[in-house]
């Protein structure tokens, strides 16, 4: 696929001006002290893979409205704590698969929590959380269920739930808090900055070619899913541009970006057609931290870095916590 | 689309042995009388079309849970009852649209209720129903949504919805209950074929291009959606083709085919890639009803006979009620 | 789709120089006075529909060289005139399909003449009217067919049956030939444009995402068919581009605008990928009109507003006739 | 493109019941002699191509209704005749062409005529011979134009055309007519099937790939234009599957060669999506002169045997003329 | 994507008979000790990834030729041996790419030997080693590379490089030659085969998947690349169909497994489009060796069982090695 | 496919900074004088294609490292010399196919060898010359293969062997070496470019639609192959971009060009998405020579002026030699 967004030098200056509500903060707040209001009663229940080098629990805490959320967790085996940890949240369509699919992160020394995404899981990496919300007329797909208003929007379940497992992988007595980094690629990457933003201390943030950004652009320039569920559903519901623009400007990564101090190593696809390059650079170049840093792949699509880029990640987390 | 199924002279004999479960008329009995324990509250509020020949109502009344269910109701305008009257069921992906986009019917002389599908309508026609019930992790679209068990199936609260949508219709003082017809196209034939096994007195049935109907042959052989979200969603959760099966039985044409007794009509496309002739076939030799037709179409993918099988229903109808 | 022509801002002060013949108007005086040598010889013979609200027509007049053109015309059953009158063109490749289908305006109370297109009608809406005219070698399609002169080209014929459609709903009885409006999507609406610059005195134009305007952008940046097939004419007759070119400027709805002086109203899909928003808003901004107006549908490809411009049509009209 | 078809153990005895009016060959008959009834006033005018070896002549006959057809004739420079002479058929949607596009026969020292198709020329190789006969309502493309009836469908007027150019060709003082021989590959192949029908005295017939042939089974089978324009026609002209039917079977290619009995060397593609093996081979099985031999082409789709079945063409020809 | 291939329970029963070379065995004889005749070589330079569990090494051996094949060789990190070994095999473009995405075996106590394969790993995970060998004109892709003679044929030198993998992971002190398996997907799993029936003494064999088996079938009923690159290679070299032949019949992955004696785990995906089902069963029901099993993944295309049959084939190899 | 590059006006203006390595005439002389140090060793061998106008020789000479080479030369029969020639090179993928596909030049009077192009002749024209070098790991087909250092670049020996395709077509009695002319549409058209810029005394060049031009732009803007070869390649490869581009400026027809002093003939197509205009401009833009012309196709993809250009060519190079 050609370059179609910004020219390179464009992309690295980009600062669009992103609309966000004056309620912005306000809304999260809520958001999470009405998720606070219910217990966290996070679970490890020890899985039997077969591994030897590393130990496998089955998670579950209690997520936005006190759902359970599962997640896998895996730490190398026999190591004392306190050990340092990343969160890692998936992909758009994917849940939490099998848990020896996540080796990496363990392998290296890490405590390693991967949280599995409501409702997702049946697209092509297999998931075990329920939605328990329904939803008004949806477009098929996550990204337009309840988005005619910000307090139904589905990302606003998913975003308390990724917090909350934070607060999950804390409690766990192996775990370090104050060394704990979130991660994620794509929708993953667009969690991973919500969590920057709503979560002051975290101690690193590795968004990967970060999704839910910029909807505005976004949804105006690309033609590859899932962005363009919104644009389809607008498609129909001709008459709801209004409520959907203010709905997603209460999800933007941009916004969450500029809230995010954690030092940050984020990933970029210049050639990317499901999360376009200038969507990206709008929430990198937003980025309250002062550590920050950018890896452009030039001829890469969506798929980034891959290993090359984890291969970085690690290089670079190694020299944090 | 070049013929892919049976040859002609197979189809007409096809009877395949479905396999349905010992409990399928409880089910569906305990279904409807759950669904029944709320009370109907069918109400019919003007709408200002701009019509002058029809009078349009904004239908709402209480479907599965006592969920609301809109829909639309037109009638000639100024006519006096009691009228005969067609219940329609929308296909897949659509929702109950504009009230000027069903004039056909009332046209002609009946009374029409169009059901809106929950959670549906964001695909192509515009849809007003939520679908409060969330679900276990499913693929994008509605036909895995709580398939893991047939008391969460997605298809459970539309049927149920469906046999209200009649329900309603009765209860209008213009309507005269006895000359009912339910009908739909695709996914609004399978929801069709339910009700017309499950309501015992509606007077005729015209099922369209049926979907939902011999689930196991259809997801073996289509390639184009909606049966292959069933496929798709088994190629994540490889454990779980044998509940799936199990799920869908409860929910299969055949099965109300096998129950059905009003006069029927349907109709198939012999190169439909989405309702494959076969499976429409499979349903319509079940049939439980002796006054029975079928019209082939046998160049018509998933359109069949279009405006051209509209007029054909007209003229049938016309002569039972 | 994505956003792929002007942006918004610009599309809205687009005012291309679209080159036009010295001839124009000469061309279609011509044009018109050897279509009215023929009389129009207008028939009207009932067809029963089976429908008891509208009143149904099969429409015969003679068009361009006298050939034969058929339509359907629908009235309110049992009204007195005059009657507000509403003439109708199709969208490329269709044809005026079954009575049934247009129910929309007799329904609201306006006699309602929807013309078929000659030799078309066998693409997706079945056509009933021959097109007796060969031509020079053309591509699949009808978009080049006599394009190698303005006198032989195929839309100099459909233009001038469309102005005698006009003339025969005036013709009848019913009609109040003050109270005439012409409207169409995509064709339809190119044709619309031409009626509305050829027939002075129409009381209302609402041009439907219109086609056939500013040719020569069209065929350079759109990738989907039917302008396209100019494009690859001139793929094959290399060097036939500047004869082409100029067939093209006596059709051109721009210049049609330019002329055009009754009350309009258009819709354009900001994505459209067939008939892009710069071609129509060219169109649009060289309107003669004073009243005018135009809906845009923001994420809408070739669809536009669909039945939610149906609905803004119906209400526009009626403040006007 | 993976085999399709029957296999080639069944393909090699395939002989269908292709069913044949009882005056298929008054029909063509007739149609021959209105042809007839026009003096055939063929000209030849000298080309400037630039060419040294090969002298080229621009060639315009009477061909169906008197209408001009065009061609091109090549022949050895300086050459002095009788020379064996070919008469080449175009595939479907190209013309002519230029001249110095067909130098293979003429530098194996034979005449050549390549006959223009009417109307077609537009779509991959220039043409330039108009079609002055209109048409009922058509699918875009040539193969329904007329197709309601087979006194106005489109390939009589081809057929009788491509006889003409036999008589052309054969009026030129250099050809020898006892040496002539026809060929052409798809629709080229369809027409010279036709015309080894309908000449008995052609020396040699060589069908590369023939389209037009078993048209009932070709119009269920294959999804590659152009036999599905036929099935797409139908799928709008629901009412007239049976005329269409029996016009096809006036134009069958296995009719033709039933009648057939020059020499004759086909060629078959194995995995040709366009002109299936099995109505290829239906047409070579059912030919009726003893002298006959097929090359097929195991892995090929609609390209056959290219310049290899070019070579296998003029060895084969060169023993027999 | 549907069921295209055999019914299920033919395919359990299928046994085609698949055609062999008299000179088979000494062909590969002969291979193999020309691979041997260039000494092993087999070296292990230490990497630092970063990672704490697990060690990882460089390995580089002399392969077809000598020519230096490199792969990643991974072991529990200060185990002592020995330790049972399992080497794996790459799917069809892809290279050993970067050791941490090959945690697995090494995470559940093997040592793990990960080949590269000459010349491929430029088309989704990254390469290292090359090819030195040129060849005659082959289709893109590496299906085609001297296949004009077994000799020269490009997968001689690969599964010669693959028996040679199986020597260096014995050869290095940690490892039990005892107690070693062969696996891969795709390619990987027809490599397998190979190097099942060319080592007598491998431990067990898990062909994932299986590419490379029943050519004759495969190229004729698959339509997804990269069987299909030999059937393109035959649309142009219409005169090389027996030799192409002949040559692949001393690679079929049928032949190998008529002499493959060690404990197999098969997978297959009923719906896979690029290694059908009926390739995979050939050799599977062809298989020698007595302690074998297949698993079925009734809906998945080649992705077969992913994870979960990972999962499987560890708790099969534990009760094994 | 529409406009998609710079504006044409921009086009005829567009001189980019292509960057060109200090040692690019070094390299090519070291690299012709490598070549040169194996004898040209050019043999004809008479070959029998049944033409009679035309006598054909299969030609061998020693292209680089003294590799055989293949070709056809095709000559009027009879005609005494010295004769002008044209020497050929074929597009990306195609083989010298079969002599009588090759008949214009010799028709017009000219000696013509056309060169096989070395391992291609598998895709869609059959090739007969091996490439007996192998390489690193490269992405399925010619445009990576040995990219990683322009020693080893796939082009490298390409080029060679076209100078030495010149020299070859000088050494036959009939040929006048003066009045030689390279030609080739694509990668041949990049080839002439080479040859243009690297032989001196060539008497005239015709790149038409040339490939290999202007690199750096063409892999970041066009999507379909060949080009997109080297950005897929880049995707994997994500460490050797620096390289790449480094081999690629050894190699750009943009440089070929600035030393081109020829008489030449360009054609381009302005709708071109496999060798963007831009591409062509550049280099057209940059050619020395004084005597040049282009001729622009407006609507033309890469087919560019087809058979219309060919007369073009033969016009111009008849005026020329």
């Amino acid at each position: 696929m050609p370059l179609f967004d910004l020219p390179v030098t464009e992309l690295r200056e980009y600062t669009p001006a992103v609309e966000e509500p004056g309620d912005f903060s306000a809304f999260w707040a809520d958001t999470l002290s009405e998720t606070r209001a219910h217990k966290l009663e996070a679970t490890f229940e020890p899985v039997d893979t077969g591994l030897e080098l590393v130990e496998v629990y089955d998670v579950t805490f209690a997520g936005w409205a006190g759902d359970p959320v599962r997640g896998w967790f895996l730490v190398p085996a026999g190591r004392p704590g306190p050990l340092p940890c990343v969160v890692q949240y998936q992909g758009y369509g994917g849940g939490r698969g099998l848990p020896h699919q996540w080796l990496y992160w363990a392998s290296a020394g890490y405590a390693h929590l991967f949280m599995d995404t409501r409702g997702q899981g049946s697209g092509w990496s297999v998931g075990h959380t329920p939605d328990p919300a329904g939803s008004a007329p949806a477009h098929p797909g996550f990204m337009t269920r309840g988005i005619e208003d910000p307090h139904t929007y589905y990302y606003r379940r998913v975003f308390a739930d990724a917090v909350r497992a934070v607060e999950a992988a804390r409690s766990h007595p192996l775990v370090d808090p104050a060394r704990l980094a979130v991660t994620g690629g794509s929708q993953g990457g667009g969690i991973t900055l919500a969590v920057a933003g709503l979560v002051p201390d975290v101690a690193a943030a590795m968004p990967d070619v970060p999704f839910l950004c910029h909807f505005q652009r976004a949804i105006e320039i690309t033609s590859q899913d899932p962005y363009p569920e919104i644009a389809r559903y607008l498609t129909v519901h001709r008459d709801k541009v209004a409520p959907v623009r203010r709905t997603l400007s209460y999800f933007d990564g941009v916004s969450f970006s500029r809230r995010a101090t954690a030092p940050t190593l984020f990933s970029v696809g210049l050639m990317d057609q499901i999360c376009p390059p200038s969507t990206v650079y709008a929430a990198y170049n937003a980025y309250a931290g002062t550590d920050k840093s950018i890896v452009e792949y030039p001829f890469n699509d969506h798929e980034g870095g891959g290993p090359f880029h984890e291969r970085e990640q690690l290089a670079w987390l190694r020299a944090r916590m």
